[in-house]
């Protein structure tokens, strides 16, 4: 039988220090973590930077189908690829969870080892948080810390007239997936008596379930001596974001349907979904991706040095202008949804 | 009629907008706040200080008596006392909501209302957040930041034997506060058309729904040119908080009952609700108080120049002991409750 212990067993000092005690990594630049009022961190000259995300269940995440070691690490992902969208890189998290009863020590297990999984990864330490009682669902928060060079922030806004839009990766992935899952539970719930069918389905289900922060693109582009001249994450999806950096600068965007990066099992999973796959591109979101505008002059040291950047458009004089060119050379605005076919 | 704008005409980018217009104060050390992927601060060489603290709605707060525009500024009087709690200045917060639909804007611009003047107060900035839906109640994450040179710095840990330990106010209010507005709450549910007695109890009820940080003792210390050997913030209740700095640093803890500080307002509140007020003293919380160790040398500064601290008892050599000692001269266990006479 699944081993099972009670929260109240431990308590929340209990608790605290479990967590702290399986924590491997320590960051150069904490002095104090876990275990006081607040952390404490050397300063430098640098930037400091500090974001914040809030997951809730129900909202963010279903657990029936969500495992709490990938929901762990996608915290920390999300929490720390805000900071990777300043150019900066992550130092600290903090991690605050509000949950029921109804979850043991061991499911908190699960969790914080992806939480911790995910800190080891990126090179970043948990330094503190806090954990509360829920009365209903897990509600699941992370500050992320980092810091920059002050000659390399890469804010939303700073794009000029003719930079070229990159994105990283590929994307839709994430909410393929989603729908994936979706889709399962929902036969699931028909017939419990039933397999779910995710053969085939790897890597958009991993999209969606453990994505990861693009650090490497930081590191890239920094060993390339290449500041973006702006840049976001893509969390709410590519539409949403750039239509963001493009108010930002007060200029506006143009990019190309056949530019967009879509990986061929999302085109398999969008067929099977009868979605389109730009679609999900467009407006799926969680795929964290880094987007960003570079200078003409740095697009060749891009197309030579990198291999999972994409240059899917550019940056225009008119501010009013957020144009998607389809493959059939149509102009139609990044608002407009569901000009694909289904199953196109 | 009350004015109510449903939160989805506004959007969460409206909601960040208008929350982001509203602020009046910027600090010194922010370079981007509110309104890109993360808030950006100049580093310096002090240490950088984080603290973390979840507040979910059936746990922390009752929104059926307390108004939005206090919690608003009680998320913020608990989040920088953590970071008075180092001995540190609070600098910056970001503030995460999850509400539901049930919220209008008039209700999350009252939230913000209390937040922003609580940042306003005590000269800290609001840089970012996050906002999202939630399917069950209110749940707020606030995170702090703040600064300490590295000479100033007090953790839980440090004090030495026959160090003597300081509490600023005064104890207990806010859980009779507390207790105050159950009753109402209970008279309320079995008879609607009552109205509350809260006269006379302004004073505890103030403490309960709009504590302060104390920004005013940690100047005061400053100026005194005293850095405590020990330090933390009174948020679950003294005996909880003696225990951690006495366990922090190795050593044990004698308090006495008679030095206790309880306002008289909390005697007539525990009087009239039949509660002990030094066990209300002891293990009420909330109250947001400083609890700190100072070496002998520094008594008769603290005695001659402030006024708002009192001396409750010293550190003992003996890590087993933690010890109240009472009026009537016997020695109690701190982990004990309840060694009072009710309505004592």
């Amino acid at each position: 039988m699944e081993e099972r212990t009670e929260l109240n067993i431990l308590g929340e000092f209990g608790l605290i220090h479990r967590i702290a005690s399986q924590q491997q990594f320590s960051h150069a630049r904490t002095v104090k973590g876990i275990g006081d009022d607040a952390a404490v961190s050397k300063g430098n000259t640098d930037y400091q930077l500090v974001s914040t995300e809030l997951m809730v269940e129900g909202v963010h995440f279903d657990l029936s189908y969500v495992p709490l070691k990938h929901l762990g690490y996608k915290l920390i992902v999300a929490g720390i690829s805000d900071i990777l969208a300043m150019n900066g890189l992550p130092t600290q998290v903090t991690v605050s969870i509000a949950l029921s009863n109804r979850f043991s020590v061991e499911a908190v297990d699960e969790l914080y080892a992806g939480i911790l999984t995910a800190c080891e990864d990126y090179e970043v330490e948990l330094v503190g948080g806090d954990t509360t009682t829920s009365r209903s669902g897990l509600v699941l928060s992370v500050t992320a810390l980092g810091t920059v060079e002050k000659d390399q922030i890469a804010y939303r806004r700073g794009a000029s007239v003719n930079d070229i839009i990159c994105v990283s990766g590929d994307l839709g992935g994430a909410y393929l997936g989603l729908q994936i899952l979706e889709r399962e539970k929902q036969v699931f719930l028909e017939a419990p008596e039933s397999q779910p069918i995710l053969a085939g389905h790897e890597y958009v289900l991993q999209r969606q379930l453990k994505p990861e922060a693009r650090l490497d693109i930081i590191k890239q582009l920094r060993e390339l001596n290449i500041v973006p001249t702006s840049m976001i994450d893509v969390s709410d999806g590519l539409a949403s974001e750039l239509r963001h950096l493009a108010a930002e600068s007060g200029l506006g965007v143009r990019i190309f349907e056949e530019q967009i990066p879509i990986h061929q099992k999302a085109y398999l999973a969008a067929t099977e979904l009868k979605l389109g796959p730009f679609t999900a591109a467009l407006n799926g979101g969680e795929d964290y991706e880094l987007l960003f505008t570079i200078r003409q002059e740095d697009y060749q040291k891009i197309l030579d040095q990198t291999t999972d950047i994409s240059f899917i458009g550019f940056i225009s004089a008119d501010p009013t202008e957020a144009l998607l060119i389809t493959k059939q050379n149509e102009a139609i605005p990044l608002t407009a949804q569901g000009w694909e076919k289904q199953g196109e």
